[in-house]
């Protein structure tokens, strides 16, 4: 009975120590989702702080093709800098879709849309400056996740822009044959 | 042996009870993200009674600066008024955003973005008529999470909008220090 | 003593149980987000097969009103075909949001919607082509995930359109009393 019982334990430890595999799994996936969708309110609200503190201390920020940030403080000038209060004063959204990310252990990587939309009082209506593929790679750090590399540059047809997109390793993308 | 069992229990209880409250602070995150996600759909079918169900019984909506609904008759009424009839007659979209979430308990604050898109049928294009800052507050009801207050009010610019987006307490800002 | 280290290994087992249960719906949640997170950086990379491999083998595209696939070959034709090849050299970007889902053991169904905005040189700025409706199903392969049907039409006043958006079974719609 009692050896039962310590068979019934190890089957239910190891049910367990699967479940917390599972659920860290889906902790980094939500984790990081919510880390994105920090960026549109964090430099709409002209916080460059804010900002900032969503990549690691020396974390990397191409915004092609005006700026290329390395490290928190050019991100903090970025934000703070005339050319982007100017945008946000005139009224701007900077909106961010839901990434496809990609998990191996402490990294991550991700792929997703930025829209950049401005507002024009003359025609009373927005108008869409910017749709941007964007690359991510995301660092587990003992604060959570945060933004090691972002690459942001408009899908404007210029080449090179399309291939941001490619699909990562382990997709499906082999299980469907060639055309005949 | 029998104690030792008992020990492993207690680490594998601890380990469980965990668990549950990792699994419950997932699952609020992905039900608000789907109670966002249905607001689009709900109103641009037209539906009313889906709309205003997605708010508490007497939720708030301040849709800056057209409505200050209060209590779901109030966005039923909005739905099937003939404002709104007439904008998705024509062709519109209720374009939102997944939002930044923070719980607290039994209730949750976020920011998110909405878009307001129209089609002109005269261009052959559609229009983006706004680009809105949304604040949200839910509530854990019986029911699950419901929206308590929303305020929506279009980023053109005007003073006070962009604060709606500031960082909530506990963001990683106060990690960023101030510039040399 | 040995009896109520059993009866409290149930106790543990039912609440493990559960947690099983709750992490499925989760895993479900997640992976169809992030299989539709897919679809914008597949299509837009120019890769019919990534685009593809979302689909079931036998999985049903209609993109109203040009296309109506009906299998992998169909939609790896569209995503190579002059068409679309062209689309996205001149600049453009198929953004979709993260879908409502409802999920029914191994299948589920969805609302979400997909812009498809394009680049303009001569105005140096991009513009809104389609903001669309969309509907899915989705079912459990043994690989995942993966979409069995998907329709997308444009909201552009087209009677019938909006009814796509209808509210799913089980929403709270019911809750809300008819207007006095």
């Amino acid at each position: 009975m009692t050896g039962a019982t310590g068979n019934d334990n190890e089957g239910l430890r190891a049910i367990v120590s699967e479940l917390l595999d599972r659920v860290r799994a889906l902790e980094d996936q939500v984790e990081i989702m919510q880390l994105v969708a920090q960026y549109g309110p964090s430099v709409d609200s002209g916080d460059g702080k804010a900002t900032a503190a969503l990549w690691t201390e020396d974390g990397s920020f191409d915004a092609v093709p005006f700026y290329e940030m390395r490290g928190r403080p050019d991100i903090v000038n970025m934000v703070h800098g005339p050319g982007h209060q100017r945008l946000i004063e005139n009224g701007c959204g900077h909106v961010l879709t839901v990434p496809h990310i990609v998990v191996n252990g402490d990294e991550a990587t991700g792929r997703s849309y930025a829209l950049n939309i401005r507002w024009d009082p003359a025609a009373d209506r927005f108008w869409v400056a910017r749709v941007s593929a964007n690359t991510w790679r995301w660092v587990r750090t003992e604060n959570g996740w945060r933004i090691a590399d972002r690459v942001n540059a408009p899908l404007d047809g210029t080449p090179g822009r399309r291939e941001m997109f490619a699909a990562p390793e382990g997709s499906g993308r082999r299980d469907v044959p060639d055309a005949p």
